[in-house]
């Protein structure tokens, strides 16, 4: 079974975007085996996407294509599969009142341009989008299979898992590629690599490092010829890795490091504050981004100036004098005052110089205190993190969650090393 | 000048990794006067890339290759050239010795396998690659012509801008392309469509819409001789356009929302609090991601639990109880505590069911209430917003912007429409 990709889109061939989607695609694809000898990127133009689509019905079983599947009148994607297949185009009217009423329910006004995503040719079966108006679409025909998927992203995802996923493995060959990914925190990639070093040779599964920020993902490949024994590969594997690497695993695949934490707080019954300036909510925005977060997350206070760090967290005034906003003495009173004011059983603060302005020499762009306070103590650490205004925002909530984790596994603030 | 992209590795098949190298050479090509009409991805097999080569030189004058220019065995891009060109590689011995230089120089082990990287078509001359081993290559023939660039991005970037950019500035046909962006929010891509349509079919500079999540993107892309001639016309063009829009043309190019916001803020000199539940600091985070929002950015109030709605904001207890945190009352009294407490100028508030889980018949997953206040007054309005947890918490602040937005427009809440 062979499929190709076809991306649609002019702005893929300006370099406007980068073509993620068909990355996720591939990785399907495979997983489910079914081999991508080729993939194809044409603009938003009839003649030359139908052109591109014989070719690829030429030489694969399934063609897939990405994009161009919207309202507007540079969405050809429809047009360009009908012209390949010598298809009409015919509105499929429950089709269209399906679409007319998402935009009802929205309170969006209603254009007759919006019609065409109901427009299919006559092989073709609409694949349901509840996360955007265009459908999917998948036309069999002589044998071949053609899918098209929209190209916004959060509308791409969910049809691939839900939809073309199943699809692809009805039809895939016996075998069967699968991986999991050990996610790593604390640690750098080559501390990891060095502690997995003589795993890294092995053939099958396969072991990759990679590293992330503030995070290292070990990726485990394994081959098999069916899903249930590249699954077993991959579980008499896995113990091995975690053995070489103890408790800087802190979950696996798509957990996120603020799951994991929001879990362990969860098991333990621990609730959490926390107090952020320079991160301005970011923090906050990691734990709630958590499902059923609220069963341990209270809340936080974005004290941004110094002003609400004295009334909402009551940091004394004279200390911001004499040590500054950017302090370990700082951090520690908004992690205390936030527990306090919480009445949480654990708070994290965190204060420092995001950049690119507000740098000095004694405290330089990047400098951040990180705070973790509970009924057995305080502690404050002191980072100084590189790369631009994000890449500091997006570590220090990153050292926070990790020194959550250590807090939690060390049992207590007073219990940390 | 047709150009068309051939990015060469079986990795990019499998969806190991994202082809980056593309974009940037997209948009070099496109700022260099060079259409770019179609992009192949091909494996690391002989056979099919000297065929995608084949194809792709009798459809364009310059076809330019990404990767497989290593010393290791699936390496193959220099063998698929000399097939498609029908020439032999034969070894270059002066660039044979400069590479075995580079490798002791750095104290690498040469192996013989490295003298591949030596090997050129007849027609061939190699492309200096102070960054790697394996230097570039460009072959002219037939007046077509084949670039061949290395993979690794270390090695392609400098070697885009030394070699190649240079080249396709001279043979592109004395044409600039260059293209502006105008960020609109608070209006559909169909509404925006159908507001610029007479300009939809303008040939130069062309206008083509782009849907993001929250947002609408209007690329103008100029083409002219010179890249003055380019932005003299993208500046006679963009006015047009904005004509057309009225006022939401937020910004332009890579202006984020959140910075335009900002900075109407600190021009009127009006300070700004927020108060979040479901959005939990995302809020919060997306104002302070711009640098200097301590100018109007007081802070915030993460209260994602009752308790803390009543506690920080004084959301009175049985206001709660009888319309629920979720609801129109809620909304208001969150921005009004958050206004009071913060002692602001002006508040947001976000209020919602994000899910997956929370949701009900009468108050559904998605159900978010946004309210803005300021002196004048406090409006709350009611969103129901489709997708995922993630997709309802951006869309809830890309909304919240949107709306602190118009009420500054407008000049206070009580001139909101």
């Amino acid at each position: 079974m062979i499929a190709e990709i076809v991306s649609v889109g002019s702005e893929l061939l300006l370099g406007q975007i980068t073509d993620t989607n068909c990355v996720d695609l591939a990785r399907a694809l495979a997983e489910s085996g079914v081999s991508c000898l080729r993939r194809q990127t044409v603009g938003d133009n009839r003649e030359r996407l139908a052109e591109s689509l014989r070719l690829a019905l030429g030489r694969a079983d399934i063609v897939i294509t990405i994009g161009g599947l919207g309202p507007t009148e540079d969405d050809l994607t429809r047009e360009g599969i009908a012209d390949a297949i010598g298809e009409e185009l015919v509105e499929d009217p429950s089709l269209a009142e399906e679409i007319r009423t998402l935009f009802e329910r929205r309170g969006l006004k209603w254009l007759d341009t919006q019609r065409r995503q109901a427009m299919l040719p006559l092989c073709g079966r609409a694949l349901p989008n509840p996360n955007g108006t265009a459908p999917g679409l998948i036309c069999e025909k002589s044998g071949k299979a053609i899918i098209a998927m929209p190209g916004p992203r959060g509308e791409f995802l969910p049809m691939l898992e839900n939809h073309v996923r199943p699809y692809l493995e009805k039809h895939g060959e016996g075998r069967r590629i699968r991986s999991r990914v050990l996610r790593l925190c604390g640690i750098g990639e080559s501390m990891a690599e060095e502690l997995v070093r003589p795993l890294l040779r092995n053939e099958n599964p396969t072991l990759a490092p990679l590293a992330h920020l503030g995070e290292v993902h070990l990726r485990m490949t394994a081959q098999a010829a069916t899903e249930a024994e590249a699954l077993a590969l991959l579980n008499s594997f896995e113990p091995k890795v975690r053995e070489c690497l103890g408790d800087v695993v802190f979950g696996t695949d798509d957990i996120t490091l603020e799951a994991a934490v929001v879990e362990m707080l969860r098991e333990e019954g621990k609730s959490l504050a926390v107090a952020e300036s320079c991160t301005g909510g970011l923090l906050g925005g990691r734990f709630t981004s958590v499902p059923g977060s609220s069963d341990v997350f209270i809340g936080g206070f974005i004290t941004y100036r110094n002003q609400m760090k004295v009334r909402m967290l009551g940091v004394p005034e004279d200390l911001l004098q004499s040590h500054g906003a950017v302090s370990e003495e700082c951090a520690l009173a908004m992690a205390e005052g936030a527990r306090r004011t919480a009445a949480s059983d654990l708070a994290l603060s965190i204060t420092g110089i995001a950049g690119p302005d507000g740098g000095t020499e004694e405290k330089p762009v990047g400098l951040v205190y990180i705070a973790v306070v509970d009924a057995s103590g305080a502690r404050a650490f002191r980072n100084q993190f590189l790369g631009g205004r994000e890449d500091v925002r997006r570590r220090s909530t990153q050292f926070a969650l990790t020194l959550l984790r250590k807090t939690l596994l060390a049992g207590s603030v007073e219990g940390l090393k």
